[in-house]
């Protein structure tokens, strides 16, 4: 925090801090993204700005997974630090609550260990990404489900994740992030994926979980829109493999549209799951 | 249909007509209502407008139940004459869902015997309510569930739906039809429900069905506000067959909001269902 953001708000940060961990859905929606951006709606900035305006005390948030715009979430972890005199977490949620529902939703608020931290203490995030698969559109899976009309083979679909699991480099389905200034080495994009795997649900709505350590960028949406490819039998299964090993991701497919997916749940080493 | 009606679309009603029968979804969300109302968006006016803009000829629709503002719809049934000549269900379906959805989906259409008539020859309707009965809201069934944070008891909703089932004056749950210049006698607001029941769909999801030979206006809002109250213990499940006989509509509880209500299905002598 900077010098100026405390002259800022000099009412703030008095008395002994003390961490906060919160569990939010959201419907992605109507927000740019998780990520506090001056002048654009925001998850992160309407939830700080809310919390600012209950507890008079400026935060800043660190979330378990930065959604993208669109993206949703049921599970998001979200950390920050109050002031303890400030912090009564049944009264905060409520207020919260009171403010920002149904759009964002906090279910659930506890003062966290000092050292917690939503993103580097999480040890695994399950996403999940849902597609209606009939000829015709849903209206009211429409916000929260792609809609693919042409029939996709759900053992296909199975197929092409087999060799998703494990440990690999995602290269071929990440957008590589920004390097600062050319410094440091680049970012590792080696992520272990612990389970991947599609459920019918019936209906034609057809629901991917994938779980790992973490995720890089877009990663999910470019695996379902290749998967997808594979469940339409315009791609191999078998050529999932050779796209992983070849590090392009010009060889990958489009990316799945954001309204799919789902921060579904963020996994803690002491409690398993956020 | 008035000369006026005739005169202002020279261009339609050529040749012979033929009966169309259509089942339509839609979100009620962004719509006021089913009926087609000049300069408010309906959903009667919104297809209409599709199915002249498609066929270049006007249409006059009739639906199985007229959804107020708000209220949703799974199975609405729609007829509607067209010339023959220009009347290929494929087609204008595939022309719809293209123009509409996927607010306005249409999820049948076919040509139906010259007597059928969406509203008349209906033998049932089944309306769906859903209510999410958590602390707190949920932001992805905000817009198709009601949210009621205190905890309702199952077995009392339960309790509440027997004294409706049979046929009843429903008079306390309905509002009363305007009379047309006072004449003719008063429309009847007997009813024969032949189904009401409750159905716990896990994680604080509460539907309830209801099948009748036909409701009358606001009798579904009226039947689950009040069943929600015997749900909270505020009303006994016992009073409801007092209110019922008393015809008073003050003595029943406040309308459900609509948009925890959806249309569900219609069923007609020759299939069953729309």
């Amino acid at each position: 925090m900077t010098l100026f953001d405390i002259s800022d708000a000099p009412a703030a940060l008095e008395g002994p801090l003390v961490r906060a961990r919160m569990t939010v859905a959201y419907d992605g929606s109507g927000f740019h993204g998780f990520a506090p951006n001056p002048g654009v709606r925001t998850v992160g900035g309407t939830l700080s700005e809310a919390i600012r305006k209950v507890t008079r005390s400026p935060v800043e948030l660190t979330c378990a997974g930065r959604t993208d715009t669109g993206v949703h979430a049921w599970g998001q972890v979200v950390s920050f630090d109050l002031p303890a005199d400030r912090f009564d977490p049944p009264a905060l949620a409520r207020s919260l609550n009171r403010l920002l529902a149904p759009a964002i939703v906090v279910r659930d608020l506890c003062r966290a260990p000092d050292d917690f931290d939503a993103r580097r203490s999480a040890v695994g995030r399950t996403y999940r990404y849902t597609i209606v698969n009939r000829p015709v559109a849903d209206p009211f899976l429409a916000r929260v489900a792609w809609h693919v009309a042409e029939p996709l083979a759900l053992d296909l679909l199975r197929l092409g994740c087999d060799p998703l699991v494990g440990e690999h480099d995602f290269s071929a389905f990440c957008r590589r992030p920004k390097q600062r200034g050319g410094e440091g080495p680049e970012a590792s994009l080696v992520r272990h994926v612990r389970r991947a795997g599609w459920t019918d649900l019936g209906d034609g709505v057809l629901r991917f979980d994938i779980e790992a350590n973490a995720f890089c960028h877009q990663m999910i949406r470019s695996v379902v829109g290749t998967l997808v490819d594979v469940g339409l039998a315009r791609k191999h299964a078998g050529e999932l493999l050779g796209i992983l090993a070849g590090r392009d991701r010009s060889k990958a497919s489009a990316l799945a549209p954001p309204h799919g997916l789902c921060l579904w749940e963020v996994a803690y080493p002491d409690t398993g799951a956020g």
